[in-house]
């Protein structure tokens, strides 16, 4: 994997860069739709590649390690082959699911003792079979298995867990270098900044993944109930500790304005399943504004839901699919949701690279976060 | 509307023939996709037109009457408009949901009361009303309104039913020719025999159907639980009491097989819930043979769901995405299972044309049957 910083903006920390991978080019700022189970809920992958202009997605190693199983994806070939998605993904590390879905868990330092939330059968993922896991998954781009402290969350909880994360990644780093990608394109292991909203903990921790010389850095444990400021306050104090020439990729992150605003702070990749969560909802992000189509006032409104990314379907016709709960409700709307990111993050690195991303910013952030 | 045969069959009574209508061509053998709330569900209009070539849909007037209501297919400009589909449709009269989802209801000579299934609201239908309902919809074709008697069904029944659903159809035609269409677009008014079972009833019903001489004739009232053998027998029967320069449609049919059989009866339009609902529960027509993908058997098989229709997705995700309730499954399998109907017909159509179709019958549906 190679990363080339094509401009960076003087009024802020963002940046536009060039990410190759085996699977070909991502350019960043990037959003990554997420797409839990090998598909991204209510869109085909044509209308991924074609339409939402995805350049990469998400898979949680969690949920395809239970469904369809590590023996199905591998006889497919690797889960590019198996979803028949040929541009780069993405894998976590099952951590953040083992610690959000499973109901009983056990830490100890060999790894985590969980009970599937499908059937309740015991499971064990330590750093080495996340890493073999992901392996067998096959995603361009993996993740170190880490623990994700909740939040709010004691400070010597915080240090111990950040410090049991760090001894996980060696671990991970060492067993990614003892094996091969499977399927004959390179993998890429991606190590996770902790410390939860310790200043201290955060920098130590920023410091200790840098030190790893790994190919791209994520930040981790953000997102997860904190008030905003303070995620800002976090990201922007460890974009300070990672390399500068390396992708930085912010976790689970977030509304478009949090997307902006962490672009500015440095980062380069973000994955959430907000714009496809709240598609389901009937709550879409636009070009305009944000509409929840459930609203009566749409009831006679023929115009397009968005001009730029579903000028065919009118919003009183998305407002009746959603009301009706019928699918095309929500795989329309989950196009505009996910057109919209995608537009976005293209927008902002357009604008870094013509050198104004933060009047852009400060223009279009009143516009698309105003509620129609 | 227009209607124009190509070529009949010389070892069978199947037909090939165009209808113009005011939206464009349908060439017949054909069969229509149920948009039941103005959506095919599982499927987009971009799918449906240009995946699954998709010559006419239908909407269901009783549905789109409740949701969205008449004022918004109005204000929109009618269904096409409002669902984004410029090619055919058609809708039922609301007569058969009428009878299948309102438990409570009393038909009188005036017309039906009966209450809504989604909210209890009293609601009455007459000839007038659901010709009214369905100029304000707006779909090229459409159909009178009628009583279709359940199966089994007593002789007097069936009879006082089949003659009042004729006085209704008189009123019926009365109300289509002191109206008009309601956007610039022609419609047709199809009358619809009844009878249940009972062959002079059946007869009685298509001389008095057939003198009306309406654009087009359907066939009610069958594939409601009775033996497909008497199904074949009475459509035989009134389509030789129909005449043979209008489409003829058999509402409500069928599988395949019934598809094919009735087509060397004279069929020339079909329509059923049956495709994309079987495809739900991942119950799948192909080229090749019968699939149930939620069976074992397919775990591992990485080939196509169907070279022909499906060539980008295989059996092993297919069956991985129903497991897991995924949209995308839904709409595959949906995909897959309206293109093998399209093509069914399509190819019905050419060999009627290349004037072997028995032969070809006989050879393809022990294959398109066959329970993989």
């Amino acid at each position: 994997m190679k990363f080339s910083l094509i401009q960076k903006d003087a009024a802020s920390k963002a940046r536009a860069g060039v990410i190759e991978t085996g699977r070909g080019q991502i350019l960043t700022p990037i959003f990554m739709p997420v797409g839990t189970q090998g598909t991204v809920k209510s869109v085909s992958q044509e209308q991924l590649a074609e339409r939402i202009k995805a350049q990469i997605i998400l898979a949680n190693t969690y949920h395809v390690f239970l469904r369809p199983g590590l023996e199905v994806v591998n006889k497919a070939g690797g889960i590019h082959k198996f979803i028949n998605w040929d541009k780069p993904m993405l894998t976590d590390s099952g951590g953040y699911q083992v610690f959000s879905l499973s109901a009983i868990r056990k830490i100890k330092e060999e790894g985590v003792s969980f009970r599937s939330h499908l059937d309740g059968s015991k499971i064990f993922f330590s750093p080495e079979i996340a890493t073999d896991i992901q392996r067998t998954i096959g995603a361009d781009i993996f993740m170190a298995f880490d623990e994700c402290p909740p939040y709010p969350c004691e400070y010597k909880y915080a240090k111990d867990s950040m410090n049991l994360t760090h001894r996980w990644l060696q671990r991970c780093i060492t067993r990614f270098n003892e094996t091969e990608p499977l399927y004959g394109v390179e993998q890429n292991l991606f190590p996770i900044v902790q410390g939860s909203v310790y200043k201290d903990l955060r920098i130590d921790s920023a410091k200790f993944i840098a030190d790893q010389n790994m190919p791209g850095n994520a930040i981790g444990g953000l997102s997860v109930g904190e008030p905003h400021e303070q995620m800002y306050e976090m990201t922007e104090l460890v974009c300070e500790h990672l390399p500068a020439d390396k992708p930085r990729y912010l976790m689970g992150v977030g509304t478009p304005e949090n997307i902006l605003e962490c672009i500015a702070l440095g980062i380069d990749m973000f994955d959430c399943v907000m714009p496809t969560r709240n598609a389901r909802h009937g709550f879409l992000f636009t070009s305009k504004g944000i509409i929840n189509i459930k609203n009566e006032k749409w009831k006679h409104d023929y115009s397009p839901v968005d001009d730029l990314f579903t000028p065919e379907y009118s919003k009183a016709y998305l407002k009746h699919l959603i009301k009706c709960n019928e699918m095309l409700g929500a795989t329309i709307a989950s196009i505009q949701n996910l057109s919209f990111y995608l537009w976005l993050v293209g927008e902002a690195r357009q604008h870094i690279i013509a050198g104004d991303f933060m009047d852009w910013k400060k223009q279009i952030l009143p516009i698309v976060m105003n509620k129609l």
